[in-house]
């Protein structure tokens, strides 16, 4: 029997663009279920109860949400290019970026536009971004992974392609090349990766969108 | 060579006892650098500089923080009992519970304390409390991960040994037979395996830290 692989997703949230880049690093084929927020189907409230969320990978009807958890399970089934490390330590220092981009750097980074640019909110950005800035700095790669994206890139995606587009849309720049000069060399390196330019979704959609949601339309 | 294990730690940690238990099951033998948090040793900064927390795993000089992808890389690396499941769905599922206890439950009832019992937080709480209620209901199992502990249960460790001792501390009642009787079956039944009871820290050592941390001492 053939794979059946059902993504439950909305085109413009980094979390479900992290198990999109997974799934097209690894080739899989997939039905996309675009999803309405605002009017969530009874899939996605049967598949994901305890969330109500999107991304929701199916496959062959079994349920997986929360985005890393997806991923990993991708890397775990599906051979071919790894997402993870193979090496038990290497991996564990990916996990270990990973959650530190998804419990420190996002939330930091979203309370900076949450609340129109607050000062003490932008420092605190600034201090996670320094971290991340400075592991790429240590490490003198191309990737947080190395030569190649893996799991602690998928899960930066927001601060590679997102971030610019809100800090345009709000007028508030936390990035820039100056201050972070790998980070902005490795948002570049990583927006042009084929499997990850072929699933970004389109900028202008994403500026309208933040525009609105910014009040600066 | 032989393996070189150390364990910065803090013994009253629910998050250091989930790899206290994850060693214990797979029967390491580990060096225990007890920490004083008010002065944190040379050591744990160097090998944590990014949360400058406990539970730091050591695995010949190689440092690994945060609990839950230390306790991923013990089984990764050591065979013999599993921590994880090993099909990939299962696995996924182990992992959505392990990230809902820590990302949903934990902070939900640390705000009932923190609050002194503030009704919305107790509500939330509950509301928290009775997903893990109706999980171990529909599976029907000893423990989240069927007939042996699993990742699910060690990430809830708090659940089972803490919040009674912090509960009688604050007088303040969150899990009861009635109201969570699965939840209760289960602490009862992880508490008493071996393995957790080994390394579990007295009782009455954690009784008197919160009763003086909540103002009842």
């Amino acid at each position: 029997m053939a794979d059946e692989v059902k993504l439950y997703a909305v085109g413009g949230s980094p979390f479900v663009c992290r198990v999109k880049i997974a799934l097209n690093l690894k080739g899989i084929e997939y039905q996309n279920f675009e999803e309405d927020l605002s009017n969530k189907s009874a899939d996605l409230l049967k598949y994901n109860p305890v969330y109500k969320k999107v991304p929701v990978l199916v496959h062959n009807g079994k349920p997986i949400s929360e985005s890393l958890v997806v991923v990993e399970y991708i890397d775990d089934v599906w051979k071919g290019v790894p997402i993870l490390p193979q090496d038990p330590y290497e991996k564990a220092v990916a996990r270990f970026w990973a959650k530190f981009i998804d419990d420190k750097c996002i939330p930091a980074i979203f309370k900076v536009f949450g609340s129109n640019g607050d000062k003490q909110a932008i420092s605190e950005a600034c201090e996670q971004l320094q971290i991340l800035e400075n592991e790429l700095a240590s490490k003198g790669n191309k990737f947080f992974g190395g030569d190649n994206i893996n799991l602690v890139d998928i899960t930066a995606d927001f601060l590679a392609y997102w971030l610019e587009i809100i800090e345009e849309a709000t007028e508030i720049k936390l990035v820039t090349k100056d201050k972070f000069p790998k980070i902005t060399e490795w948002a570049d390196n990583f927006v042009n990766c084929q499997v990850v330019k072929e699933i970004l979704p389109p900028r202008e959609h994403l500026l309208a969108f933040f525009r609105k949601r910014f009040g600066k339309a």
